[in-house]
């Protein structure tokens, strides 16, 4: 692995961690590539249930590197460069939407850009009090990237929508939580503790049943009615099938914890 | 009929009262057939133009019954019990959404797996400040079923709507209310009486306008922007054709209620 | 141009006057002629960036203009007029929506039926503490038009647009703020300030880039995520190669304000 992200790995869960806040968690192709590595071990590796990604110290993201952007406006190739680092950041949040465990992103500061669409790329999103989602694109000249604007958009709906990334808005993690643009608000307490608590659960949940139930919603986001309930169906078919579900039953009836 | 599911007509106006309350108005293959019943028989009594669903007591609905899904467990056809069961559940939802009837529900209580998915096919939604909205899925290893999450999802946003499944969350009745998951909080005193004034408005109110103006709505929700304002333009067009614009407009100009 | 609808164009915005109060600046085929005229030409004026359509007097629209449907009613030709006027309101918010500039609109009063699909077929929306949205439809057998459910429906969710439109809700200006069916709530006293402020804060933006934000965005609200996502790729691969990114990125370095 590498310095500007870690991967630990223990029993069936794996935490993320984004480690280059010198540099402001931003995305230049080394640091893009980089996730990209560790979110494709992950996801192909069949032990791990459950990830958490958080950052070591608040900033969660800063989101593009404007200094690589300057190099590669001096060097004539600025279209070349954002057309291949969307390429690699659009096909990390593909893979951790897509893929068959679950995500968890835990905000504790600034997230900024394309760090927006890194944590809300997460099935499960907590925040702190002090994170910050901050839209910047405007600012630079820029439209926004790697889904943060689809997050926020079938989260808030058009009008807040538009209106933090035209006016280069700010939304603060008590207010993420209140208008549903995340999961939870924990406390900066005891953080690190919930999201950790948090991962256990899912760990202990029927794998199966949670990756299915992903996929459904996940997919689901653009379905008709009828066309998203079959696909429900299908879903707890097999369930029924896979044996989670008869195990979930019995346990239920005989008053003791299932055992997926 | 029969005695797990009640109906009632009178008037222009029907009442479905789940009936089932000492085993949880649990959805095995012999309350999901009268369930399917009585929704086909209100969908297509053309004196009926609205339609009330509750509960006798304050249990809205357990979801599935899992002392059937035991048996069937025990008979090694789970998949297919849930595969017919479904088949069943998913049709009545479709027939509910589908209606050129308006469908209103009261929750006074438990409502959980399932019983989400039908509580929230309706098209006006009441829940008490007794409601309670219990995922329950994930806990026995399943995945959402008859709707219920494409209900969730579509008025809470992903990130509400996956924490609430993957945990297997509860929302109380003012916090549905609150968060746009339902129509109305009313107090469970005037519950009943509430659900029954909104009943007769609606029978009171322009009958072909209330179901074209349901079905752009429904229909609406995976539409762009322009598929959606052509079906809503084919509905007035259909107001004014049919008569009932005209009356509208002119019992609003000479200031008397309308004859619909 | 007109008396009923004024346009007024200044540096690089222009400001649409909803200035027939004293007829409720309600939509008959000459009002809807106005301004579907006074939009074209702000659509086709390169030198718009940014447009305001507010109201002279409180009032923003009482929505169709009743007797003119009462005429046509005597005529005989009901749903002919409404096929007419429909095909050019529903022109009116494609254009807006779909136009390479910013609009804003400002709601400081009673905003009914279609007055609400043009109020919302807006880019940023601002409402008063004045401002009342009155769906109005169901009280004349009438159908939403316009896109006004449409902008309902994405914004609150399924269940409280029903509730709207079936019984002919209101929603005071403050709730819609809430809400999220608007962008922002704004003081009666100040809300002309406010609008002229956003208005030029827009104008010195990087209009290429903010016009493709609010194309992903509108476009992207029945696209899938991976649909989503390469269409937001796309946009900023194109401000990476317009130039507007490069001068963004540059002046956010050098900590000069950009020129965009």
């Amino acid at each position: 692995m590498n310095d500007v992200i870690l991967l630990e790995k223990k029993d069936s869960h794996a935490i993320i961690t984004l480690n280059a806040s010198q540099s402001g968690n931003a995305y230049n192709e080394k640091m893009a590539a980089a996730l990209w590595q560790v979110v494709q071990d992950v996801r192909w590796d069949d032990k791990v249930k459950a990830i958490l990604m958080r950052s070591n110290g608040s900033l969660f993201s800063g989101g593009g590197d404007l200094r690589a952007f300057q190099r590669g406006s001096d060097q004539q190739r600025l279209p070349a460069l954002v057309e291949d680092l969307s390429a690699t950041l659009n096909a990390t949040v593909i893979a951790m939407r897509g893929m068959e465990k679950i995500f968890i992103s835990l905000i504790e500061g600034v997230c900024a850009g394309f760090g927006i669409g890194l944590a809300l790329a997460a099935d499960l999103t907590l925040v702190t009090e002090n994170a910050r989602f901050v839209a910047g694109y405007i600012g630079i000249g820029a439209v926004p990237d790697g889904g943060s604007s689809f997050a926020v958009l079938r989260a808030l709906g058009l009008p807040r929508a538009l209106d933090f990334f035209l006016t280069n808005g700010v939304i603060e993690g008590p207010q993420a939580a209140e208008m549903g643009l995340v999961s939870r608000l924990v406390s900066a307490e005891s953080a690190e503790q919930e999201a950790m608590n948090l991962l256990d659960k899912i760990c202990q949940g029927p794998s199966s049943a949670l990756t299915r139930t992903k996929k459904v919603l996940i997919q689901g986001v653009s379905r008709s009615f009828s066309e998203y309930i079959e696909a429900e169906r299908q879903g707890i078919i097999a369930s029924a099938a896979g044996g989670e579900l008869r195990e979930g039953v019995a346990a239920f009836l005989e008053k003791r914890p299932p055992r997926f």
